[in-house]
């Protein structure tokens, strides 16, 4: 079975921008992301807004199995002719994950046709992730919950369709809940929205992180099937 | 309890242009579905195309709580403008109610954020709609199937989200299924497609059909909550 | 429209055998339950344990439209036959409510497939309910969460089924997560798990407790159609 | 990674007693089965019915990952002891396919809380399979459909919970419908029933059958993580 290819999508300004970020990701996070997936025998590499095209050129796109997206402050500048080939090849079979503030992100948002708001608030509580769905493979390997000492907390009501498969649901010290693992199917493609890792944390440090990110890759990897077929069609069977 | 307020929205082309079509709705396939939605004691309106803005100013959405959609010929020709603030509303509370070409509307594709592309046949098939979910009040009064004699045929693969709630399942001679009772929820709206009702065929009139459009309209009426809050949030309790 | 036929059952154990339930409930937890619903124009009565065939007789059950259940130290007592007739009531069109406890009760198991287990601890901590489904009916008048200032501690993994629909996850100050209103359709009729109601709380005085009651009453109560058929058929077209 | 250990039961009935099966299974459903699956790099052993506690031991059943079952005229003497072991192993992480006439099964039915009725016929019709779930590892190398040329029809209702991700939606020439590719997670384990299968037909040796076949084998297969874990609770922070 050929390595499935994954592309680390970043934007890459805060950690051009911010020294607190470019302490903890000082070569950004897509490298941090993708050091973290290297055991898993994925063939990697990343791509980043700054760069023609993002990076996600329509090579890069085709030949992309499974793409994750990493960004906050600037997803008003991924252009939307970008975003269309981006969601059009999830609906071809590409994998989608989704990650943190990428809740705002233009692909994500068209995929979901929601606002995918939520309630925020910065002040480095933990998180403890729940596993509520102990048979999928996004979990292989995970206890009962996860925690993280330091991060951003997002609370609900988060405005997306209902998950096709809720995996985690996250509490947080100041009272809040949400729903920070969730699969969704749309077209041939996957799509997994995973909340942590905020960019002044380093999260994607973090051994059960980088895992549940390894088993997402597995799980969103596209499936080896015809292309979905539409249009006018003459019958099957004979008409009386 | 106030009548629930219905707006049926129709593109009314067809209606004006093939005189096959004429024929079957002489007044308009919105005034075929008003009719039908009169002994259902809701608050009726209708909308088409051509009016002002499409007939959907502001402040008939604002006092607008399902809105039924039916357009086939003129898609393009919906003002994105118009669309956007129809999704919003959905996301605020709005039910709506997308009837068969309609799968193809601006709004619909928006909220579902795929294709909602299909196969297809006009060749007055019949139609046998399974009911596969007997629980639920958009099949209450309906026998375990509804039958059309005369249909245009669509077929699987259906490109929209795994719905939250599957109705109906249809049968056509032809050799394809099709899910053709589908419950979406989207922010605090909710969105029913309903495949029946080919402009050539008087399907509007069918009591069977008729019975479903009513129910799902009660189905579809927000709930009297307050608004969906998002943003930046104080803890709720003490942080240690 | 016939009033909704509502059967309040409960185990009416603790209330007769400890003091400190006694002082909530004096005339026992079904008599709060009916009490509080009563302004919801159901047509209300109540059965407990100890009646013969714990007050369940077929009659009961048969002019039942929404059964609610409260349970705790006695499910070992329930008989296996009126277990029976209820889990077959509910395939009918029979709405079930299971409160609190009642996750362990022989009928919500024997519905479910699944252990029901959970974590737990009496602690008299708060409780928030978060809204994760706005456009559900049964938060129909509810903010954007329930507080319950004492409760007992339900945390995941809840070895339930994915609910059908979720509504309520419950955040408690000890560091769990629960599901803790979740939707399931069985055959035709519906299921409803609400999860506050401790014996030794006067939860079930708490208005917005006794509004999501009403609502799921309302939700849960069956739709009217033919009763389900199955068995062997002739075709409905004709064989080649 | 080890290979997944498959058991495959089969009743093992009808090919001793019926010339039509002997004929078409000269060996046992089993056999056939097992035959299929051996490409699939699976450790496969077989079981069946009239063996001491039906080939299931405690042994077996904890040294299987995956258990495919085919019943139909013997449902009735499968031990209510053996009932239990394997379906408390599923809610552990085995997985389980049931096959055909094992919608009838005691596991199945009660894994599912639901009678699990339906409709059928007898008549050699033909059915075709419709991909509905384009993404799922269970259609991996699967066309748009699947065509058999004879088999027993299965109409619609179907008396199953709502399937958390439903596959694969047939068509009978006779006029009936049938979810016939079901996804259910239980616990920690994962179940998934599969329509094709009369004994009178050699359903088992159809090259897409078996690969559907086997791609629910590594679908069903469980994932390593701790057992899940219930019951008191100290709290994980400080209760204030």
């Amino acid at each position: 079975m050929a390595a499935i290819r994954v592309t680390v999508w970043n934007e890459f300004r805060h950690e051009k921008k911010h020294d607190a970020v470019k302490k903890v990701y000082p070569d950004g996070i897509h490298a941090a992301i993708a050091e973290g997936l290297k055991p898993g025998g994925f063939e990697i590499r990343t791509a980043t807004l700054d760069e023609p095209e993002h990076g996600l050129t329509d090579d890069v796109l085709a030949s992309t199995d499974v793409l994750t997206w990493w960004g906050h402050m600037a997803h008003g500048d991924v252009s939307d002719d970008v975003v269309a080939k981006v969601c059009a090849r999830v609906l071809e079979g590409m994998g989608l994950i989704t990650l943190h503030s990428g809740h705002y992100s233009k692909p994500f948002r068209k995929l979901m046709g929601t606002t995918c708001s939520l309630k925020w608030r910065e002040a480095a509580e933990k998180e403890r992730l729940w596993v509520v769905e102990p048979s999928h493979p996004i979990v292989e390997g995970i206890d009962e919950y996860i925690e993280l000492e330091h991060t951003e907390m997002y609370g609900e009501f988060f405005d997306i369709p209902e998950p096709d498969e809720l995996v985690f649901v996250s509490w947080f010290p100041g009272g809040e809940v949400f729903r920070s693992g969730c699969c969704f199917k749309r077209g041939q493609g996957r799509v997994f929205y995973f909340r942590p890792g905020h960019e002044t944390f380093p999260i994607y440090r973090d051994e059960n992180i980088v895992r549940v990110l390894a088993n997402a890759v597995r799980w969103a990897a596209p499936v080896e099937r015809p292309k979905l077929a539409f249009g006018n069609r003459k019958p099957l069977e004979k008409l009386g």
